[in-house]
C-alpha cells in the first residue's frame, strides 16, 4: 500500500476557549478529557491562550491533582522529547475550582474567573463529567450565576436516559437552560477517523455515491464487537444491556451515516436533518415479526485469547436476563433503501475487538466466465469500512488469478489502512470531538430530535426483548447461533471482521 | 497493500504439443521463444511429452545450437536449484531440422517426424519466426508435404503489412492454407497479466462495469511510453513509424478491451466479435479535423537517465520525417461511449518506460464540502490500470485528510501491485501466449477481420500524417508540446504515468 500524500496535515489552530470540566477530578476527566486536551496541546492546536478549569465538589491541593493526572498523561509525555516540560506548561493552564452544584458554593468564584476574559468573547465550554442525575442542578447553577451566555456551550455524554421518557426528561433539563445549538452530545464513535471518512468517501467520490442505493447494493452489515466484559460497570450495565448501551446510539448513528441522503452542504444541521430522516424512515419492528428481526444473547463462560473467562452472571454475581449481545435486521423505507436489509450487531466478550461496516454490492447479473468454479468467482464486491482496531478501507474485488493458468478468478482486496499510511499518531475520537466543541462545529454531535427518534424506534424493540430470554453464547465466540437465522437461506450471512 | 490470497495458482498442465519453430536458430527463437518455453517447462506446464523442432535453412550442429541458446536461458537456469540439469532435460526435447522453404528441402523429414505421433492427435504448432516475406512459401510447403491437418496451428507476429492492402495480401497467404480458427496472430500486449485482468475487472466486478459508460466516465487515456530508441531496427522502423508500429495494433487492441461490450461468454470468437464492433464504431478522423485529433512527433537529441541521447535522425544516419511519437483523440460512436474521448499516445525515447490505461470518472455534480480548497477536492475518481513496468491497479479516491483539522479532503489511492502481491515470478506475456496456442485458446489473438478493421481506420490517418512534419521533441521528455492541444482548455490533460 502506497499513498500519494503521506504527510499529516498541520492541525488547524483553534481560537482559544475556556474549558470547564465539571467533575474535573473524576475518572472521565483524568482518564480521557485532560489527556486528550494535552495531546491537542502537544500538537499546538490547543495554545497557551486556552484556560482549563477542573471543578469538583471535593477539591484537594493542586499538587494532589497534578499527581493524580500525570500518570494518565504518561503516554503523551513520552511521545515528545521535552514531554515533562510540556506537561508543566499544560497544567499551568488548569485552574482548580471547588464547586458544589447542590449548594451552589463556588459558583460565584467560577463566574469571576470566566469574567476575566469575558471581553474577548471566547467560547466557554462546560463539560459535564458527572452523573446525569446532577445535570439539571449543574445547569441551573450555571444559569443562576450568569454563566449561560451566548458563548456558553454544554458537553454531555451518554447515558442520557434509558428510554424515550427518561431521555426526554434529562434533555429537557439541559434544554431548559441551553439552546440546542449550544448542546454537544458526545458519541465517541462519531469522532472516529473512518466514520468521518465515510462521509468523504460517499460524497466526494462519484464511483461510490452513484451506486449507493438499492439498485446496486445487496445489503449492509455493521458489527461492533467488544472483547471486554463488564469492566466494573456491572450496576450500570445490568440496567442497560446491549440494545440500550450500544444499538440505540452508536449503531443507530452508524446506520444514519451510511444511509443518509447527501446534504446540500456539509453543515451541522443539514447533516443532522438527513440523519433524522433516516431514523424516521426505519420500518418499526412489529411484535409479530420480532423473531425475524432481533436476536439477543448473553455471554456464558468461555475462553478468550487463551484465558478462561467467567460468564456474565458470574461476573455480575447474580442471575440476570440482560442482553450482552444484540443483532437486528432493519429496513429503511425510502426510495434509496427499500428492500435492502441493514444487519447490525454488537456484543461483549466476543472473539475480537473489531468494528466494521460492510457494504455488499449485488452480484453481477450474468457471469461471462462461468465454467465451473462458481464458489470463488461468485463473490460480490464489498466495501469494508474498518473502524477498529485498525481504521481503514478495503475494497473487495474479483481479479484474474495471476499466472499462465488461463482466466481463473479469485477475490482480492484493495486496502487503505490509516495507521500504515500515516506513520504518525492519529488523534483519537475524543480529541477530535473536544476540538470540534471548541470550534463550535456540531456536525458530529447528536441533536435532541435524533436522540429521541432513535429511542422511539428502539423502545418497542427493547420492551419486546425484555420478554425473551437471551441465548447464552460462549465468551470468545461471535455471539449466539440464532443470529444466523436473520439471513434467509442461501444468503451470505455475517461476515467475520478483517483481523490483520 | 495486503492481499487475501497470495499463493500463485498451480499452472494448469497442458496436453502435449509438437512446437515447430520455423526460423528456429534466429533471433526471435533464441531470445524469446525457446526461453519462454523453458520457463513453462520449469513450471511443469510444458512436460517431457512435448516435442520442439528448431527448423532453419542453415542448421549447424546440435552442440552449436545449444551453445547459442544457453546464454538466453541463463536467467531461467539461475532461477532454480538444478537449472543446468533442467536445461539439459529441456533441450533434449528439441530436434533440429534443416528446412529450406524455397526449395522444399527438409519438408519430407519434418513430415515424418510429426507423423511419429500423428496417432495421438496432438496439436502441431508452426511458429513463423521468419520474415513475413517467407510466410507464403512456408505455408505452401507445409501444405505440400501434408502437414496442414486439422491439428495444425499457425503462429505469426507483426509486422503483417504496413497498410490494409499489404496486410490483406499477407493474411491471404496464410488464410489460403490455414483456417482462421487455426491462425494465432501474436500481439504481446494482449498477453500481459493486467490486460487480461482488465477483462476480469470489468466483467466480474459490478462496481466497475455498472459505471463503465458515458454517464459516469469523463474520458480515457492510454499511454504506451518507451524509453528505447531504434535498437538496431532502423531500416524496419523508418518505414513504419509509431502509428503503424504501435497504434494500429497494440493501442487499438487496448482501446478495444477497454471499450468493448460484455460478450455473453468469455470465448475467443465472442470476445473478438465485441472488439471488432468497437473498431467498426470508431469515428473516422476526417482530414478537416486532423489537427484536432492527431499529433505526431520525432525525438531530437536529449537526455535520458543522465545520459546524452542522440536524435532519431542521427541514430538513423539520415534525414527522416517518420513519427516516433503519435497521439490520437478517438471517439467511439455507440450508445455506451458517445461523447467520451479516448486519448491514446505512444512514443520512443520518452522519459520513462511506462504503459498505463487511465479511466477518469466524471467529477461529482455537486460539492457538499465546497469551502475554498477546490483544487484538491475537485480531483475526479480514476482507475489506473498499469501494464508496465509494474503491473497493477490503482483506484484514485478522495479521502478525508486524517487528523483533527476538520473535514479537509485529499486524493489518495488504493493500490494493487501484482509484483508486490505475488512474490513469485509471474510468467511474461510471451509465455502466456505460447501456452494459449498449445491450449488452442484464441481469445488473446487478433482475428483477421480485427486486423483489417484497425488498418481501415488507421490508413487515412497514416496517409494524412505523412503530409505533416513531425514536431521534434527532446529525447527524455513526454513528447511534443502540441499533444496538449488535443484536450480542450480547462480539461485535465495528459496524466503522467505512476512511476513508483
Amino acid at each position: 500500500m502506497t499513498q500519494t500524500t503521506s504527510a499529516l496535515p498541520d492541525s488547524a489552530a483553534i481560537a482559544p476557549s475556556d474549558y470547564v470540566i465539571i467533575g474535573g477530578t473524576g475518572d472521565l476527566a483524568l482518564r480521557k478529557i485532560f489527556p486528550a486536551l494535552f495531546y491537542r496541546f502537544l500538537d499546538n492546536q490547543v495554545t497557551d491562550a486556552f484556560r482549563f478549569v477542573a471543578a469538583a465538589r471535593k477539591m484537594g491541593t493542586r499538587d494532589e491533582f497534578i499527581a493524580k493526572l500525570k500518570p494518565f498523561c504518561h503516554e503523551a509525555i513520552a511521545s515528545v522529547a521535552d514531554g515533562d516540560a510540556q506537561f508543566e506548561r499544560f497544567v499551568a493552564l488548569i485552574s482548580l475550582q471547588a464547586l458544589d452544584v447542590a449548594s451552589g458554593n463556588g459558583g460565584a468564584e467560577l463566574k469571576s474567573f470566566i469574567d476575566e476574559r469575558a471581553n474577548e468573547s471566547r467560547p466557554v465550554i462546560f463539560y459535564m463529567a458527572i452523573s446525569p442525575a446532577l445535570f439539571g442542578a449543574s445547569c441551573q447553577l450555571l444559569k443562576q450565576v450568569g454563566l449561560v451566555t451566548p458563548m456558553a456551550r454544554l458537553v454531555v455524554e451518554k447515558p442520557l436516559g434509558h428510554d424515550a421518557t427518561s431521555a426526554r426528561e434529562i434533555n429537557d433539563e439541559l434544554r431548559d437552560v441551553f439552546d440546542e445549538d449550544n448542546i454537544y452530545r458526545i458519541d465517541h464513535y462519531l469522532g472516529k477517523e473512518t466514520v468521518q471518512n465515510l462521509m468523504a468517501l460517499r460524497f466526494a467520490n462519484t464511483i461510490f455515491e452513484s451506486q449507493w442505493n438499492n439498485t446496486f447494493i445487496d445489503h449492509i452489515q455493521i458489527t461492533v464487537a467488544e472483547s471486554v466484559g463488564l469492566e466494573g460497570r456491572a450496576s450500570y450495565y445490568d440496567n442497560y444491556g446491549a440494545l440500550r448501551d450500544m444499538c440505540q446510539n452508536h449503531l443507530m448513528q452508524l446506520v444514519c451515516l451510511v444511509a443518509m441522503e447527501p446534504p446540500a452542504q456539509f453543515k451541522a444541521n443539514q447533516v443532522r436533518d438527513e440523519k433524522l430522516r433516516v431514523l424516521r424512515a426505519l420500518r418499526p419492528v412489529e411484535p409479530a415479526n420480532l423473531s425475524d428481526s432481533l436476536v439477543i444473547g448473553q455471554y456464558g463462560a468461555g475462553e478468550l485469547n487463551g484465558d478462561d473467562v467467567a460468564s456474565y452472571q458470574d461476573e455480575l454475581g447474580q442471575s440476570s436476563k440482560v442482553d450482552t449481545f444484540a443483532a437486528l435486521k432493519l429496513y429503511i423505507e425510502n426510495w434509496r433503501w427499500a428492500g435492502v436489509p441493514f444487519y447490525i450487531r454488537t456484543g461483549k466478550r466476543m472473539a475480537v475487538r473489531a468494528s466494521e461496516i460492510v457494504v455488499t454490492f449485488k452480484k453481477r447479473s450474468h457471469d461471462i466466465f462461468a465454467n465451473g468454479s462458481a464458489s470463488e468467482t461468485d463473490f460480490p464486491n464489498q466495501l469494508v469500512i474498518r473502524l477498529q482496531p485498525h481504521e481503514g478501507l478495503r475494497l473487495q474485488l474479483i481479479s484474474k488469478q495471476p499466472g499462465p493458468g488461463g482466466m481463473r478468478l479469485f477475490p482480492s482486496g484493495l486496502n487503505l489502512s490509516f495507521d500504515d499510511t500515516f506513520k504518525t499518531r492519529l488523534p483519537d475520537a475524543y480529541e477530535r470531538l473536544l476540538m470540534d466543541v471548541a470550534r463550535g462545529n456540531q456536525t458530529l454531535f447528536m441533536r435532541h430530535d435524533e436522540v429521541m427518534a432513535a429511542w422511539h424506534f428502539m423502545d418497542p424493540i427493547i420492551a419486546a426483548a425484555a420478554e425473551v430470554a437471551p441465548e447464552i453464547y460462549p465468551a470468545g465466540s461471535f455471539g449466539p447461533e440464532a443470529q444466523d437465522a436473520l439471513f434467509a437461506t442461501g444468503e451470505m450471512g455475517w461476515q467475520a471482521p478483517i483481523l490483520e
